[in-house]
Order: structure tokens, then sequence, then C-alpha cells
């Protein structure tokens, strides 16, 4: 069974800015889901926050296995039902979640971390150098042991995250700052990673490094397959034995 | 300088059940209260549901070093302006949070944990025998490798929270159940600590081992004296080198 | 391709304690084994001690892919070259390592840890509950909140290895004692798991329960497919650029 | 009581190079030693290699609360016995152990860490900014945000270590690599700091800055004062109930 993936974009600066909507002139969203369906493995969806309820249907959201986020100048709009309806996903059904760039000021996203998710940044399209520091992990599968995008906005450290439970890749700024930039985290039964790259004037999600990373996210996040039960509430004296 | 710990109480049961009366007259705050005043290493404030901005006001969240919260039955009376005060006192100077027991369904914990905080309970009043896992750490300075409590109700796994960065104590319950009793979490410059026993109808806030340990939790707890900055924000081209 | 398994057992227990040999006649590691074999996706072997090298070839650890070790009485006799054998190709090339039960005390389990491994114990044969603390992992895919095997060893907290990256089962034992029974690391590129169960003398690799635990480990330390380098040593000024 | 504190040096280099014997005239371990010796909190040892016994006999070990450890042309020569000594001190009676720069590949690094500590190095004298990714803690109290040191060797990822349980700062360097440079991990009862500047060319150890954040490390691992029970071996049936 292919892994179902709903690519979430805000799909805003594609309509304003003229240089964005040249780069990606059907939104990054398909950007991304054009790479992703050349996979048999993937059954690919889109949504984006004009659409009724974001796209994020009940029907679509309990449809998802892996949830891929992109956000930026409208994080604010996003209606809290529908990030509520997504967060009760992930923790009770193992929805994998992708956050992207901007991202991080994303509701779910500062909901599912318990921080602010700030950072320094500038957008000055500068050389960002990413280092794995986690050889062998799934999601850095066929990645050398760094790579460069020559332009891209800095994010920089402090990010006001809770400590990764594995950091994945770290990158340099030309300007000389570093970030934490592939991390991860489990939330319930759900699997979190946030990717940095991807800011929408510059074409990182044309870069073939950034999309196999992304696939291999989207592959790693996936749920489970079997039930995963964490039940709760009050358990009766003896129930244990009983159960056996 | 002292540190200064503030301890919120809902203190509902007390008013309301004759039981829970009895073991703590003057409230679970002031049994924790009367404990820590006896070190002059603590000035000690008390705050609860019913006082005028549940006690929390601006001055005195202002002034609190670490926060120790204990409600039960009202979580959700509590309002949401003071949670977020606390919240990003937390994250953004460092203030130390120690959540008792039923706590762990308190907004304030919820948000910082960015999970359910759901478990498995049963009020039978069974012995309770708390494991150390970390030894060595200064939260249990001072304490056997294990202690039992005769009396308390039983939480139990799944304990839906982040992977703790710091698994310090374990408990076994006589129904068979465990559960991760003492952990510990940062968000952004704050240390959170949760702590498992402390139902209202046993007397465990006058166990001298569990006062012990609430005692070095709020030491822990506290910030670092030094400034913490974590600047965020636009940073121009070249600032690095401006500033050497 | 399949997972290309060797399932190392000391098999002296099997060979002097009639007890033993009756519950695992062909000894442990055939037990794990020919479970194991009733799936194409794995490809067995078997190593033990008393065969040349222990049965750890170059060719033979080269040509592996999860490392499943269980010992006990004759940890010592383990030879350093061959426990440096299977360390170099833990952190070089990925591969997995089950440590199983008494396996805590074992060479290449010490070294990988960085700890003394040490326990409390008591072979008393009582009632081990095993409880997820982290539901939605791999490893535990198909297995209930909880399960219980009636008659095992206890191991007891503290239990001296580094904060697990992942806690994934922790046991209550009937005596009171609990025990982090079923944890993950990872050293260089390799997936490290520990298991607690398996004392000789009872049938718990009989136990379908603990026999799918495993399989789900085998499956999820195996080395993800693709080249993960980690280059190290002296880079001249310039290759990043020079490199791009 | 003040911290005991031994500074253990190779000190070869010092003496072999003539730039360095410039730089650190009476060693590096001097220079350590005479920064923390301006404060009353500490009690100042110093240890060399070609000391007896390196220095760290049995009576230093055992009066020792924070080791802090320089080495690099030589770790070879570092006796097993020593090594296994302060090892057991740090596990079993939580001796800190700081480690410095080169000291990346010493023995008691490498068997604390489990993994070869390989990375990535050159000693060209660039430019390496510090950011700090863990606002509040208390070894970057009274630290910037980010520190930049004019000329240092490089060190760059993948720098081949357990996951650390605390990442502190993290450096860019002119080249564009970046390392994880002040990092933290529990061994047993000890606290083990690795702290990444050193290289013995440069005058680092006259840096303010690098010597407030080796006073505040120091600080940090010093053992937590109390005893720190963790009791291994067979237990008796029902002896949980007995000691009650």
């Amino acid at each position: 069974m292919p892994i179902r993936v709903t690519i979430w974009n805000e799909f805003r600066h594609e309509k304003k800015n003229p240089q964005v909507a040249e780069i990606y002139p059907d939104g990054i969203h398909n950007a991304i889901g054009n790479y992703l369906k050349k996979s048999k493995d993937f059954s690919v969806k889109t949504a984006t926050l004009d659409e009724e309820e974001h796209g994020l249907t009940e029907d679509v959201v309990a449809n998802t296995d892996v949830l891929v986020w992109w956000g930026h100048m409208a994080h604010a709009e996003a209606v809290d039902l529908v990030v509520e309806r997504c967060y009760q996903r992930i923790l009770k059904q193992g929805m994998g979640c992708l956050v992207l760039h901007s991202g991080h000021f994303s509701k779910i996203f500062k909901k599912l971390m318990g921080t602010t998710c700030d950072l320094k940044w500038r957008a000055d399209g500068e050389r960002e150098t990413l280092w794995v520091t986690r050889p062998g992990h799934p999601i850095i599968n066929n990645i050398d042991d760094h790579f460069v995008i020559d332009k891209e906005e800095m994010y920089g450290e402090y990010f006001d995250i809770p400590e990764p439970e594995e950091t994945i890749m770290i990158s340099s700024f030309a300007g000389g700052e570093v970030f934490r930039s592939l991390c991860t985290w489990r939330r319930g039964a759900g699997r979190i990673v946030y990717f940095r790259p991807g800011h929408e004037t510059f074409p990182t999600y044309h870069n073939p490094t950034v999309m196999k990373v992304i696939e291999n996210a989207v592959r790693w996040s996936a749920p489970t397959p079997g039930p995963t039960p964490h039940t709760y509430g009050h358990r009766p004296t003896g129930w244990v034995d009983a159960k056996k």
C-alpha cells in the first residue's frame, strides 16, 4: 500500500509575488508533489490555505499518513479546529508530520514543540552548507556527508525548539551562522521532522538533493503499519492479571 | 539570594472533601510551603485558583524563580492569559516549573509538552515503589536507590509525554503497572520537572522523602543566575564580524 | 534483498544444564533462528562461542546486517579481536546489534555503551509485565500496550546504561522492581537495541510476543540501504567550495 | 567545601615546540589552573603524562571531584590501568570529566562514549564562531548568544559521538564546516562535558570567554554532594517489603 501524503501549502506568495510564481508556477505544493508522484510508493494529495477547511477536511486528514507543511505569511489564518484535527491524528494515529522552512512558526509546529520556535534570519541569498551529524539515518539515505545550496535564506541559532531526539543535519551559512536544519521528535504515536531549506524566492525545491531528503523524510515518518494501542483512563484493581 | 518559589494550588479539594481537609488543613500549597520555609535558601509565596488572576499576577510571576503547580479538578478554569504569562516567563527568563501529580493534565504542562499527557489511573491506595534510574542527579541528592509510599493513587504507562531528557525515577505499583515518575525537560531557557506522587486523599506531602525530592527539584530548576540572552529576528549581512 | 541476520549464542548452558537443554534442545540461537526463518525477509545464520573465531569470522561479519547476541556465563572468553571486528562493523557500516537479556554484560554491549551495564537480579521465576512507553515505534508493531511473561528472572534498576535515546518498554516484576527492558541507542552508523527477557531456564524464546518483538527489532536495526559516507581526517582550505 | 579539580595535560607540545612554549610557558594545565585558582571555589591540582602514574595516582583520583583532560600526540601512552581508575571514579563516585579539544581521541573519552570520536580537521588558524543552542544552561552562564575566536583549528562534522544529551554550543568555521563544540553526557553517576576549542598553537586558553566556559563546566560537572547509592547484584525475594 502506498504512503498517503498530503502536501499543505499556504499558496499565497506564489499568487502575489511574480518572482515566486516564476520559480513555482503551480505552487510549492505541486513542486514537491510532482517529485513524489514519480514513485509508486506514494499517493499524493495537496491542500492549501484558501480551500474550504484549508483542504484539510476530516476525511482528508483521516486518510493521510504523512502531512507536509509549508507556510509563512499567513500562519495566523490557520483555523484552530483544523490544526487540532491534524494534531490529534499525529498523536493518536501516528500520522507523520514534515514541517518545512518557515513552517517553524506554524501553529501545528509550535503546538507540537511546546516552544516559541523563534530564530534569527536574513534573506540575502547566501551559501548554505548542510552537514550530516547522524550518518546511517534513513532520512539521509543516499545523501553525501554534506551538500551545498548556493542561495538560500539564513536561519540562525538559537532556534527555540526542545532538544531534538535526533539532530541529523546542521547548516552553516556564508555569514557565519549555524542552524540545526534536520531534526526529529516523536509526539504520541507520531513522528515529527523539521527540515530547514525552502525560502520561496529561491529554487530550493528544484534541488534534487533537497527533494531526496524530503522523500526520505516522508518514508521515515509514515506510521508503523500495525495497531498502536495506547489506552488511557481508569483501570480496576486486578485488571492486569485478569487480562492475562 | 534565596530562590523565589511560588507554590500554586487549585485548593478546591481541601475545601470540599473533609478527608482531604483533614490531611491538608491549610491546603497542599502550605504543606509544601511550610517544608520549604525551613531553609533560608527559599523565599516562598503561595497562590491559588480562586484568587484574582489565580494569584499569579504580572508582578508575582515576574518575581518567581520556580513555579510549583498542583491542580486536578478545575484545570479548565485556569485563565489562558495567566497560563501564557507563566509560559513566557519559563521560556524567556528561565523560570523553573515543577509540576506535581495530577498537574499532568494542567494547561501549562500540556502546553510545554506538546502532547495530551494522558495516562492510566486507579485511586485504590496501593503501594508505590519509586526506583532511581539516574544516580548522581541533583534532584535525588540524599535519596536512597528506591523508596516506598504505602498508599498512593496508581498512574500507569503509556504516559503521553515527549521522551524525557532525563528519566530519574520510575515507579512500580502493587497492581503491576509502571510509570516514569520523575522526569525533566528543558523548554527555552527554563527547566521543567514532573514528579508523580501526591494524590489529595493520601498524606504524601507529609512524607519526608517526597518532600526532599521536591526541595531538590526546586533547587535544580531555578534559573541560572547570569543573563541568558537569546536574541531573535533579522540580522544584517556582516553583523557577526561587525560585532567582534 | 533479505536482511542477513547472524544469531550469536554462547551455547554453554544448553550443553551443561539438562533443564536448559530440555527447553532449547538446539540452543537458544536456533530457537530464535527457526522463528525468523519463517519469513523470507530474513537470511539467517548462527554462530557460537566454541566455533573457530566464535563463528564470527571476517567473512561472516562482513556479510551480516544485524547481529543478535545472547551470552551469560562466559563473557570473558569472547576474544577481543572478534569483539572489535563486530564493533567496527556496527560503527562504520551500520550493522544493527540486538543484545538480549544477560548479554547486558557482554564485551560488545559494554564497549558500545561506555558504562558498566550492571543491575540487580533474582532468578526466582516471577511474573514480569512489560509496558509500552513509546507507542507507534516500529519495534512494538502489532504488540499490545503491555504483555505478561509468567515466569522470568528479575532484573532491577539502577541499570547502568547511558540514557536511552528511545525507551520503548519498561517492566515491573512481582517483587516490586522495575527495569527499562526495551531501549535503543545509535553508535556511529549502527542502531543498537537491548531487549531484556530471556533467562535460559524459562521458555521465553518460545513466547510468540517476545519473538515478535525480536523480529521487529531485527527489521528496525538493519542498516539503511544506501551509502552512509562519513569521511574523517584532514581537509584542505577551500575544499567545500572546490567540491561544489 | 571547594571543588577539587585535577587538570591533566599531556605536556609534550610545550616542551618540543617553541611556538607552543611561548604561548603556554608553564603548560596548558597551568594556564587553566591559574585561571581557576582566582576563585576560592576551586582547589586545583595538575597532573601530566610523564609523571609517575601520569600524576593520577589512586590517592589523587580518589580526591578529585572534576578531572579536566587535554591530550593530543601521545594518547596511546596513557596506561590502561590509570584510565580505568578514572573511568571507575566517574561512573561510581560521580567524578566530573571535562574533555578539551584534541582530548576527543583520548582513551578515557572513547571509553566513555563507546564510539571512535573521529572527525575532520584543518589547522590553518581560521575564524571559529560558537553559537549557543541551549540558553539558560549553567555552562554558558554569563556567555553571550555567540562568541568568536579569531584563529583556531577547524574540527568538522561528522563527529562520531553518541547523540549528546545536551548540545549547548555549535561552531561554524570560516571554511564552511560546523561542529558540535559544547556537549554533555552522563555516564553512571558522572557528568561528562566535551568543549572543542584549544589547539596548542593558538592562545585559546588565554581567551576570557573560553576560560569562563571552562570554569562553568567544572562547576556543573562536580558531583552532587550527597550519597548516590546504586547497589547492584542479587536481591532475595521480598527484600523490597522487608526493607520498608
